[in-house]
């Protein structure tokens, strides 16, 4: 008899699991496939960890504009896929660890809730029946595969890959075809045109990287242009070959030769084969409905993490497992779905948070953005020859409150997290004016910017 | 007839100008040698255009450890050095271009206060004088050369150096001997220790980076010796001789070969040979005293900057200068010494704000200090292997509020800021927490730290 039940061991589920021990709660875990879940074993510590092979890599490339110089440089593709492993199972060991350390639970099965009684949420896991006062339901996300013709036979010959199959693959493909461009395929394309790979991406919409500033995305492009992956926008995928993908664009049926493909056209919510009929929780389009405080439509079930559709982050469900944990302990929070840093870890480095130029404008806010180029920083010139990045700056009209930053450039995803702290505390330009920036730094141009708005 | 004569154009100079310009004051900025100060033509920015080099041949030295092989590497120094004028000159242009854009009038002369009579401060520079209703003086500071037997000979020989002349040295040493194991010693001796050089640092103190938390400074001191740096802590220079420099330690006179020597042992306002008696400007210790506000004793004349001896940084004197301008145009301001955070650029990188463990035992303050080992990020395990860097955390007993945050390792000259934000904003543990820090990321290991705590 468990006060709570936690079915997926993610970043969600495992951090929730921990405040929950520390709350007082008895607390399982039941986890299917590896602690850690999509971020930990094949999502953003796998990618990063090949990305930073790259960036070294990268470095080599670039050494003589900083005076170092290399007789051959070479990477190997096979070493860093295996250390990316090893990396995976020092961090999945931890985070066990960290369960033991806490007094929680884990069982290592596929979870099924069955029912409800007297007691609590039944949930079936393997040959045993769990019983839990309350459930938190964080069972992520699966790629989509999408009914493409042929996409489905191609991923089941393994021409066609998801995140998950790519990250493990050993050869260097001569020729890689990305299905989306969107942060995992940027992610992986920056990563294969790195080492090498000749990489094109298709991408439906007339821009890449979805929801991000568009100025932000312009620059991006170019700087990815400028290193020889070919773009193909506004451009519709009609079929998968065996040895090409055939897309639409312009009018016009035309075929992208390909070694290996990746489809990453987005992620759905695991919602399925979970049990979620047998105690009525409401999902729509396949996730599940939650308020801000992680309520479902079931009193005593909670739900967490890309399950909910709502935005597809590690981080963010670090916070809506926080957050569902505090409130069934009787804290009052919510999670501020609006000051939500992201960051893309391609090279040059995407970081935002907040309103961008596209979303003021849809709303219909009295609000500014502008642009600040990264050279105002002495460390930014020091380090970049020839870098184009900015920081991007969105306030209010009124009040001069931060509502958004948005950068492109060095060190982007280590920045961010204080210009979020801006616009969750709703700071006005002349607050931050008050706060001083280490010299030299680039973090330095937000400041730079703040005083110039 | 000025509004405002600031002497110096360095960082508090340059910056105050403009900040005063924007707020309607005729403005003039007397500079003796070069717009930017010792920041960005002697320091800050020199000494980071160098180390950028330096951390592109450290990657080529571990890139095995990530999969990345070199045939060979190599790095040029001169190259380097020519590289390093090639940034300085770009910014010095841009801080005239910036001077000009608001309206400010510059002079590339020596400023001398000569008196005051009716109509303000008279100042002259070269061979015209200038009135001022106001003063502000940002004259800046020079590295101490203290009175040891034979240093000043050495410098005259150029044997000694100071972080001046050491900057434009073209020639690689064979062995380097670096007094003083402050920050200037220190990112120099990471330089030259990288590009292949055998230094020695002697410190008078049992430890290294002055000031810094002694937790950390002794992981950066056990960093360094893995590199092969030679550190003599407690260890007293008694002369300096034509090819060595000779100390006590121990008790026992000992001798350090050299083929160059670097001062570094601290830095002195330049307030000599500026008139500041001719208006009766107090010092204390050879710095001009100034109030929170920068106010000296003298109405109307205001100090911004090294000069004032109070903390020796380029962003503290941009907060000064800010500080006196607003107080100037009658906006109430002042600094807050206690949330100025401070970087010392070596690799690994140290970032530092606020109370340490040892001034809140000095304080008597009622606080704890807790350390984090930065393993706790994914990102910091994939990019570092064999890391050993911690964030430690300061907070008040009563309160929970962050007094403090130091940190050793990747990106923290980037992550300091918003850890900065926290102490100016006297932020409390459950604050914090609400904050969404993007994973996977470095200053992750903060939000980790403040759940724990």
């Amino acid at each position: 008899m468990y006060d709570l039940i936690i079915l997926g061991g993610g970043p969600a589920g495992y951090n929730a699991a921990e405040n929950a021990a520390h709350g007082g709660m008895k607390t399982l875990v039941i986890e299917e496939r590896a602690l850690g879940g999509v971020c930990l074993n094949e999502g953003c510590i796998p990618t990063k960890t090949l990305l930073y092979s790259a960036k070294i890599y990268d470095y080599a490339k670039h050494g003589t504009d900083y005076g170092v110089s290399f007789g051959s440089a070479a990477i190997d593709h096979e070493f860093v896929v295996n250390r990316k492993d090893k990396v995976v199972k020092t961090l999945v060991g931890g985070i066990g660890a960290k369960m033991k350390h806490a007094g929680v639970d884990v069982v290592m099965e596929k979870a099924t809730i069955t029912g409800k009684d007297a007691e609590g949420f039944k949930v079936q896991a393997g040959d045993k029946e769990y019983t839990g006062k309350q459930l938190l339901i964080c069972t992520g996300s699966d790629a989509a595969v999408p009914p493409i013709p042929g996409l489905r036979e191609a991923v089941a010959s393994g021409f066609a890959m998801t995140n998950r199959e790519i990250l493990d693959m050993k050869k260097v493909p001569g020729k890689l075809v990305v299905i989306g461009g969107g942060v995992i395929g940027l992610e992986m394309a920056s990563y294969f045109n790195s080492i090498g790979v000749d990489v094109t991406v298709i991408e439906m919409l007339d821009h890449i990287a979805g929801p991000t500033d568009s100025e932000i995305s312009k620059i991006l492009l170019k700087n990815y242009q400028k290193k020889g992956v070919k773009f193909l926008l506004s451009a519709k995928v009609t079929s998968v070959g065996t040895d090409c993908v055939n897309y639409e664009k312009d009018g016009k049926a035309e075929s992208a030769p390909a070694d290996v493909v990746l489809v990453s056209i987005g992620r759905r919510a695991r919602t399925a084969g979970i049990g979620l009929e047998n105690i009525g929780v409401l999902t729509e389009r396949g996730a599940i409905v939650t308020t801000d405080e992680g309520r479902t439509n079931v009193p005593g079930v909670w739900a967490a993490g890309d399950v909910n559709g709502r935005s597809m982050l590690a981080h963010t469900a670090y916070r809506e497992g926080e957050v569902c944990i505090n409130n069934m302990l009787g804290k009052k929070d919510k999670v501020r779905y609006n000051s939500i840093p992201s960051v893309i870890y391609t090279n040059p480095e995407v970081a935002s948070v907040g309103e961008t130029s596209e979303t003021i404008k849809e709303k219909g806010l009295e609000a500014t953005a502008q642009s600040f180029t990264l050279k105002y920083s002495g460390r930014y010139v020091a380090e970049n020859e020839g870098g184009d990045g900015i920081v991007k700056i969105i306030i209010d009209k009124e009040h001069k409150k931060v509502l958004g930053v948005h950068m492109i450039g060095s060190y982007a995803s280590e920045i961010i997290y204080g210009a979020a702290m801006m616009v969750e505390k709703e700071m006005r330009v002349d607050d931050v004016k008050k706060f001083v920036f280490p010299h030299p730094t680039v973090c330095e141009v937000i400041r730079e910017g703040i005083f110039q708005l």
